[in-house]
Order: C-alpha cells, then structure tokens, then sequence
C-alpha cells in the first residue's frame, strides 16, 4: 500500500491542468503536453513535511544534549553523595565522630533516586536518537515526555528532601533542639551540599527536556 | 484558497476511476458514469478534524476536572500546615512547650509553595476553558503545560522538604543527635503529615495534568 497526498491549488483552471497531466502520465494522451507527470505534485507533497522536519530534528539533536547533561548531573549527584563519609580526629561532646552519607534516610533515598534517574536516562537515549533519525515519530517522543516527568518528580524530591537535611545540619533547629552538626563535620557538609545542588542542577535539566519535547509534539 | 487533501488507493485501477469520476465532475463526461464528484472527497476532508476535536474536547474537559482536584489539595495542604500549632499543658525536659508551624523554615516553604500553586492553578482555569472551547487551539496548551510543569516541581519540592522534615520530627536521627520531638506533641505532627500527604496528592494531580496536555498537544 502505497498512499499518496495531492494539495492541489484552489483556481479551477490549474486543476483540469493537473488532471490532464496526470491522465498523461498513465499514457493516455489526450492534449500534445509532454512534461514530467509527477514532477510538480512531488514538490508540493514534500516541501512542508521536510521543513517541519528539519526544526523537529534540530529539536531531538537538543533534546539529546540535555539528556547527556542530564546523565552528568544526576551520576555526578549519586556519586558525590555516595562517597560522602568524614571521621573526625578528635573527640567531641557528642557520642559519634564518624559520619557517613547512610545515616540520614534521606541521603540514602538521594543516592538511590539519583542514580535511578541516571540509569533510566541512559535507557532511554537509545529512544532519543531514534526521535533524531525519525523526527516526526509522535510515538517515542511521548514514552520520553512522561519518562522525563517521572525522573523529574523523583529527581526533584530526593534533591528537596536532602536540602532540608542539609539546612538542619548546617543551621540546627532551636525550637526542636536539635544541634547544627556542620560545626563538627564540615567536610561532610560540604560535599552534601554540592551533592544536592547537582541534584538541582539534574531536575532542571529534565524540566527543559520535558519543555522540549511539549515543543516538538506541539502541532505548528 | 482552499486546498483539499486527497489520499488515494495504491492500486492503478481505482486511482483511473477515481480521475475519471473527478473529470467528469469537471463537466466532460469521458464515460457514462453520473456519481456525485465531491461527496466522497467532502466526506474525508471534514471527518477526520471533527473526530479529533471531539476526543481532545474530552480531554479539555479531564483537564479542568484534574485541574479542580489539584486546586483543592494544594489548598487544603496550605491551610492544614498553616494552621498546625499545639501547646502542650505541661513542662517537659525541653525548654519550648509550643510547637507551631513557622518554626521550620521547610514548613515555611510548604505553606507559601502550596498557597502559591492553588492561586495559579485558579489563574490558569480560564486557559483550560479557553481549550475547552476550543480543543484544536495549541497555544493555550502549550501554556498550561509549562505552568503545570513547573507547579508540580514547586509542590514536589515544598512536599518532600516538609516530609524530612516531618520523618525527623517522627523518627528523629541517632547519629545526629536529633530527638523525636513527635513524642511530645504528637497532634502537631499528625496535622503536618496530613498536610504533606494532601501535598503529594497535589503533585500527582499535577503530574496527571501534565501527561494529559502531552496526548491533546500529540499530533495523531
């Protein structure tokens, strides 16, 4: 099956022109016109499609970019956190001196998030390149827009919950008494919180490939 | 101009007929037949439109009831966190016996988030009219997409800083030397985990909204 689209223009004349020209291409000649049959109906079929097309492709080649950039971040993010251990020289007024990135859920639920969101992401580049080869595929472009928003979700609330762990390290609570432990393990504080705005820096990546891809299915 | 869209059948044989009937439309009777010339073409011409504005009414209209539900649960978030306080009738081992909800800044975060996604969620119900309205128009879409995006990452952030917040406050943290403050005023982290649960519910109402106004925005 072969199905062909002719936009024909809307003036009568061109049109029994048209119609001529085509009853010529299947050899029955009825005037003495001799020019190539399909030569203008090609050009209107594909003028449209092919630039539509090339903007959809300059997308996908975006689209690809922010998902490396993405992959960077969130396995930068997971990395960072997982290797964040500090023991301390010395003994404080507090039982512990070793801290480590499992002690808080919440780093746990962080690197677990992160690296999900790296390996999902790394999954899903094969579809984005097929969105590259086939720029007006609507299939693919779709499973990657809600892909994208779930990693988003899960990408933006590992980097909250972590941020709030790290402001009561660094500030503590008064009202809950609850001590500010950076004052004793800065290092550690130091690479929680490089670590979270990775995370940040991960989920904003994501946003603009769920904007992008909103773009490409927009119907213009 | 009006440009009519033809798709025809790969055969050869239908492909004569359907020229014939066309010239014959045109007034110069080849061969005998007599059919209506542009009834079939009228017939595909306006179908297919149609068929897709009624489906993507439908979502329009999924859209503003999504869009209804999520209103009513960042509210309901808002209001319950930022009416959370409890005094408790007796001294306890800590100095504070009044637990409100401005005494975390996360919580802070949550009520301004929450508030501030219900109000924009109302600005953006006469745009979800508008594709109501009109189900084909892209623009409108495109623009609750956006804002839908970036409400759900607000909420997911302002949620899931609140529940760390909130799992502290339950569970408190060994290494840190963090107390379980629950233990004392257990209504006022009842009130604060209700809040964070209506504020997920929130987020998945959002995350829903995004996803349907990616199938209306897909071109299929």
């Amino acid at each position: 099956m072969d199905s062909r689209r002719e936009v024909e223009e809307s003036s009568t004349a061109p049109i029994l022109e048209s119609k001529r020209t085509r009853s010529n291409g299947k050899g029955k000649s009825i005037d003495g016109d001799h020019s190539p049959p399909h030569a203008a109906t090609v050009v209107t079929t594909k003028a449209t499609p092919l630039q539509k097309g090339g903007m959809k492709k300059g997308i996908a080649i975006l689209d690809f970019i922010l998902r490396l950039g993405a992959i960077g971040a969130a396995l930068g993010a997971a990395v960072i956190m997982g290797t964040n251990e500090q023991i301390l020289p010395f003994f404080t007024q507090f039982l512990q001196f070793h801290a480590q990135w499992d002690d808080f859920p919440m780093f746990k639920f962080f690197v677990v998030a992160n690296g999900a969101a790296a390996g999902f992401l790394i999954l899903s580049l094969p579809f984005s390149i097929v969105c590259i080869v086939r720029p007006l595929a609507a299939g693919p472009r779709f499973l990657l827009v809600i892909v994208d928003l779930v990693l988003m979700a899960l990408v933006v609330a590992a980097a909250s919950s972590a941020a709030a762990v790290v402001y009561l390290a660094h500030n503590g609570s008064q009202d809950a008494n609850w001590n500010a432990i950076c004052q004793q393990f800065t290092d550690f504080c130091q690479g929680s919180s490089l670590a979270v705005v990775a995370s940040f820096v991960a989920s904003v990546f994501l946003a603009c490939l769920v904007v992008v891809s909103s773009v490409a299915l927009k119907r213009t």
